[in-house]
């Protein structure tokens, strides 16, 4: 179980600094807003003056969470003195969205790996399985109260960047801290029930039309929706997320690619692959980028070709070894 | 968090006992198999005579589990003195297909109400999420080493009766012994891998198939498979486990209903609701029966038919207040 010691340096800027911008990610999910929101509600019992920012709306899926109500999406006025800010699970001034905001000096806690310069102080670990982690650490040194509420969003945090317990990044220290906040009252079906059974119709429409159109070649899975099929269950590109992930319940599944038609008559390509397959090499091949497990790539021609194309690049790759097995 | 602590007779009967036969129940899951090989594996360490019982085959899902194929599937021969019988995850002697097996005692241990008078020792932990956890703590008590196949067939145990801590019965019990278990060896993305990314070619295509037919009432979700649909994907009964689960993750679903149509012309009706709707009321109307949010029934009438007599039940349920809300 990996030990998180949280910098002491970070930990004295927290408690002296009287105001803060908290920042989250663009494209936010479960562990930013989680962190955020945990981090803010712990500050501002302190007595603290907090202001929670994203620059873009919130999914949807995440309206339950506690105080997710509190976020601004717009640059806070500039104030003197200037406050302190926090970047949370992100460590690039532009994915945090923060060029537009005058603050003091800058601290990013993240568990990603560190690409870059920003930031005055850094904490990072990548091998903590959410930042939500690293925020509990943090909240217990400053020895802040876990409310319930609290709780709710660091579960929340952890259950989402660990696929609520299912990924590989999964550890016995995620495991221990949710079982802190859940006798501290988070309530784990409530935020199952949020996470994964909040699903529009259409969506779930969506999902089936997709899922229809399943073509397997050996140990690759195509799927696919158009533009159509948007138009007829009333739904947009956001509701394909973790589309390409369910065609992975088959053993035989290697690679799961999943397309979806844009507006302007291209297909974005969503690649998923268990074990050794590296389908950031495939989508490398178009132009695209992404992890070894999960990838995407953007390409303009007809379906049919694309479908070929993609068959053809993946080939290409395992023939060169470059699955790593 | 729930505190179990283990009747000191049935520790005394563990530690005096040199002959065991341990026996799980009919239509086998993870928890019944993971805590009889995780207890087997402790005792026979203790060096112990273990038979591992089970009156029906394991379904192929659980064959990644350590020690599975040590199970026997037929009454072992009677012996002079007779083994002691341990009963795991269930109170039955019938569910537990132990009529033909002769022992000196039986122990019962087990998580779910007790209904029947089988079994010289008992001990019932109805709040414990699996009877897997009920094991670990016996397993300490024992003073046995836990290994990490042990580790592995009792975090398979915690993660089939909690859906991987989704379901409400998850607690912080079941989290903070799955953190030991992950800290004694057991793999979390092998097993989430093996129970939900192991589906043949043949059950997925039944799935999108069974999704196909989804017709949505109200907050009433209907699908089913035909024996046409078993024929064409080469699959069985036992491959449609868990398809009435699809359908909720749709928000405005309260019920699914999942109808499979048996070889003698029938349907086998498996229901799942959200919430306070009680679908174990609903069934009993068709002298069915289950648990609050998961029962069934089985009925013989065609298709159009017994959706209509589900509906009718449902509403009639709903009117006479049966949803507990």
């Amino acid at each position: 179980m990996p030990q998180f010691k949280v910098p002491s340096d970070i930990l004295t800027l927290l408690q002296q600094e009287k105001n803060f911008v908290i920042a989250t990610h663009i494209d936010p999910d479960g562990d930013t807003l989680g962190s955020a929101l945990a981090l803010g509600s712990g500050l501002a019992a302190m007595g603290k003056k907090i202001i929670l920012y994203n620059s873009e709306p919130i999914p949807e899926i995440y309206s339950f969470m506690p105080g997710i109500e509190n976020f601004t999406f717009t640059p806070p006025a500039p104030e003197n003195p200037a406050p302190a800010l926090i970047v949370l699970d992100c460590n690039e001034a532009e994915r945090a969205g923060v060029e537009h905001i005058s603050f003091k000096h800058s601290t990013i806690i993240d568990h990603h790996e560190t690409h870059t310069d920003f930031g005055d102080l850094k904490w990072s670990e990548p091998h903590a399985a959410a930042t939500g982690l690293l925020v509990f650490h943090i909240l217990r040194e400053l020895g802040a109260e876990i409310t319930k509420s609290m709780a709710t969003n660091l579960y929340t945090a952890i259950a989402v960047d660990t696929g609520t317990f299912r990924y590989s990044n999964t550890d016995s220290a995620a495991l221990r801290i949710s079982a802190e906040l859940v006798d501290a009252g988070a309530e784990i079906s409530v935020v199952a029930e949020n996470l994964y059974q909040a699903w529009t119709d259409g969506r779930f429409k969506l999902l089936v039309m997709a899922l229809d159109t399943l073509e397997v070649t050996g140990d690759i899975v195509i799927t696919h929706v158009t533009q159509e099929m948007f138009a007829t269950t009333g739904t947009t590109p956001a509701d394909t997320d973790n589309f390409s992930n369910f065609p992975r319940m088959m053993k035989s599944t290697k690679i799961s690619a999943f397309f979806r038609e844009t507006e302007d008559g291209c297909w974005k390509a969503s690649l998923r692959s268990k074990g050794a397959v590296n389908v950031a090499k495939v989508a490398e091949l178009f132009k695209g980028g992404g992890h070894k497990n999960a990838a995407g790539f953007k390409i303009k021609a007809d379906l049919k070709t694309v479908k070929e194309e993609l068959l053809k690049a993946i080939h290409k790759i395992q023939d060169s070894g470059f699955t790593e097995e």
